[in-house]
This record gives structure tokens, C-alpha cells and sequence, in this order.
């Protein structure tokens, strides 16, 4: 009932992150009844970005120049290096406009349930980075889950060993705006363990 | 900080239906990193779909054939035509397997508010439909809601000017499945209504 195409393009459409069967369906059937303002747009722009968009030899960030354009601000601290997850973190990072230095983008967390080891993840670019000798800091912003945190442990090993003397974490605590009531035991904990004097 | 062309392509994805800017950004950066065996085949499905798949003249279903394949299928009914809204509500309908005639897909209903009147919808090619003779019944299988219905009596009106003598609507009732207490008071009132004798 449903041509080739169609079923094609909305089994495409429904395997991309958070969209399933049904709203791919209805993503297609959308894209093909607003032809002229969305299907030809995005078929265009998809094209556009495969083709400009790359990822940095340097940090691993996601730009249409290479290195990209935070690589390349003269205005950025190249002492401090945060290494984060995805591009999606460094994105949320920068929108807190709260640093200035540099990233490093690893492309994953190692997870041996998944196969990611060492060598699937920018590591050894990392380390690389830090041989040069300009590195003064390296913050591992990485997410507080299991495979994260394991992350941090193996990075901090190494970057030890390659002398880099200040290693720092993100800080565990409430949230702005949390509630004490709706948060984690691990979460009040580890607040209570790196508790301020006011 | 990010760039042009990532800038347009989470614009776009973030205006599909379902989507907001975050999920816009999360379906961009996964198919940035996984280009291989998402981004360049979504752009080529986009592509082909946007070339192939044309609105069917007679009924205004999407298919890659003109008329599409239930219009020329020759086992199916051509004197009952049910009248549907979209061509999501075509397929529901074609996947519970229970209709064997043709239809029509009107794009829309009416809707004073969003300025669609009778000439934005595909009533003109319906009234043609019904003028050739051969049809006996129309089903008006237009959505619960209050444009839905707006349509249906619409419809109905000019349908009869027309000498179509059988016009019906789906049944109102209880879902399969469904339970009293959770039914809101016009479903059950309707299904009271329309009660059977066992």
C-alpha cells in the first residue's frame, strides 16, 4: 500500500534518536505535504552539512572550518583543556559561557558492554595535546554516570603520568533551583561531602 | 560558536512535528556521527521520495505511481468512495484490513480559524467523483473533532444536491479495549445512543 520510497524514507526517519515508527510516519508525511518549504530545505541542508561540516583535527568539535572556529579564537585559554563527552556537551558548556579555555571531545565514554575501549575514543590526540607542554589544566567534564566516571579514572591515570599536575573534576552538588526532596541520596551525599563554609 | 550550516539543518529538524530545538540538535549531531549509514542515506531517501512520490490526481493519496495503486487496483470496490481527512487516516484505516472500496483524501477539514474554506480543500474532485455515476455510497470518515464534524455536514449537504443517496459516518462507541470509567461523558453518551440489541 505504502510505495518503496515511503517506506524507505520513513524506516530512515524513525531509527534517528527519539523518534519511532509512528512520529516517522508522520515526519514523512509532513516532509511531503510541505514539499517546497521542507522536504526540498532539509534534503538541501543535509547535503550542505555532510559536505561542509567536519570535525576538528584538534579538539574533535563539530565545524564547516577546520581547525574550528574555538580552536582557532586567540582570545581562549590554551593553558586549560575540558575534556567532555559529545559535541552536545561541549555545546551545553559553552552556552553557560562560564570558560574560556580549550576542548577535547572524545566521542563516547569507554563502556566495555558496548566495545569502547581506548582505542575507539579520542585518547591518544589527548595525550598528544599534553605532550606539547602549554597544558597547564585539564578539567574532565565527563557525565556523572558509571562509564563516565570510569572515563575520568582511566584519563586521570594517564595524564598523570604525562605530568600534568592539575586535574579537576566537575563539582557534585544540588542543582540551581533543585529541591532537596526530589534529589538522589547520591547526589545530598556528595553535597554534604563538599559542603561550603558561608 | 556553532556553525552556519549546523545552525540551519537544527533549525529545520527542529520544526518538524514532535520536534523542539533540543531533539533538533540531538538528530543533527547523531547524524553528523554517523554520516555514513544515516545522514547521506536520509538526504538520498529525502531526494528520491521529493522526486517519486506524487499526490494521486483521482483520490490525493501519496504513492510513486499516478493514479496510485489502490485507485487502479481492479479488486477493489468503485461504488463506495470513504472520504478521509489525511493520508494518515488512509492508512489506519488500510492497516485494520476492513475497507475494500476507494478513497479520498481531502488534505484537510474546514477550519474558519486557520483561513481554510471549501477551495483549499479537495472537495471540487470528490463532487466530480460522485457526478461520473458509478458511485453508490460515500463514507465520511472524518476525525471526532469539532472541524471534523464541521466537514462531515458540509459534505453531507452538497453530497445529497448531488443524488448520492448513501451517505454514513463511522460508528461512535465504546474503543475496543476501552473502559467505561476512563471515557469521557460524549463517547459514552453516544454509545448509549447508538446501543445494540444482543
Amino acid at each position: 500500500m505504502i510505495s518503496d520510497e515511503l517506506k524507505t524514507l520513513i524506516h530512515l526517519l524513525s531509527r534517528l534518536p527519539g523518534l519511532g515508527p509512528r512520529s516517522g510516519k508522520r515526519i514523512a508525511l509532513h516532509l511531503l505535504q510541505n514539499r517546497a518549504t521542507t522536504l526540498t530545505a532539509l534534503a538541501e541542508s543535509l547535503h550542505v552539512a555532510g559536505v561542509k561540516v567536519k570535525d576538528c583535527t584538534i579538539c574533535g568539535n563539530l565545524d564547516s572550518q577546520n581547525p574550528c572556529s574555538l580552536c582557532q579564537d586567540s582570545r581562549r585559554d590554551t593553558s586549560v583543556i575540558c575534556v567532555v563527552e559529545s559535541v552536545a556537551d561541549l555545546w551545553a558548556l559553552e552556552r553557560s559561557a562560564s570558560f574560556k579555555g580549550h576542548y577535547h571531545v572524545l566521542g563516547g565514554v569507554l563502556s566495555a558492554l558496548d566495545g569502547i575501549g581506548p582505542e575507539e575514543l579520542r585518547f591518544s590526540s589527548l595525550f598528544q595535546r599534553c605532550q606539547q607542554g602549554s597544558v597547564y589544566e585539564i578539567i574532565l567534564a565527563l557525565n556523572a554516570t558509571v562509564e563516565g566516571q570510569t572515563t575520568s579514572h582511566y584519563l586521570t591515570e594517564h595524564l598523570k603520568e604525562l605530568g600534568i599536575a592539575h586535574i579537576s573534576s566537575l563539582a557534585r552538588g544540588v542543582p540551581v533551583g533543585g529541591e532537596l526532596d526530589y534529589l538522589d541520596e547520591g547526589t545530598l551525599s556528595a553535597a554534604l561531602l563538599s559542603r561550603r563554609v558561608v
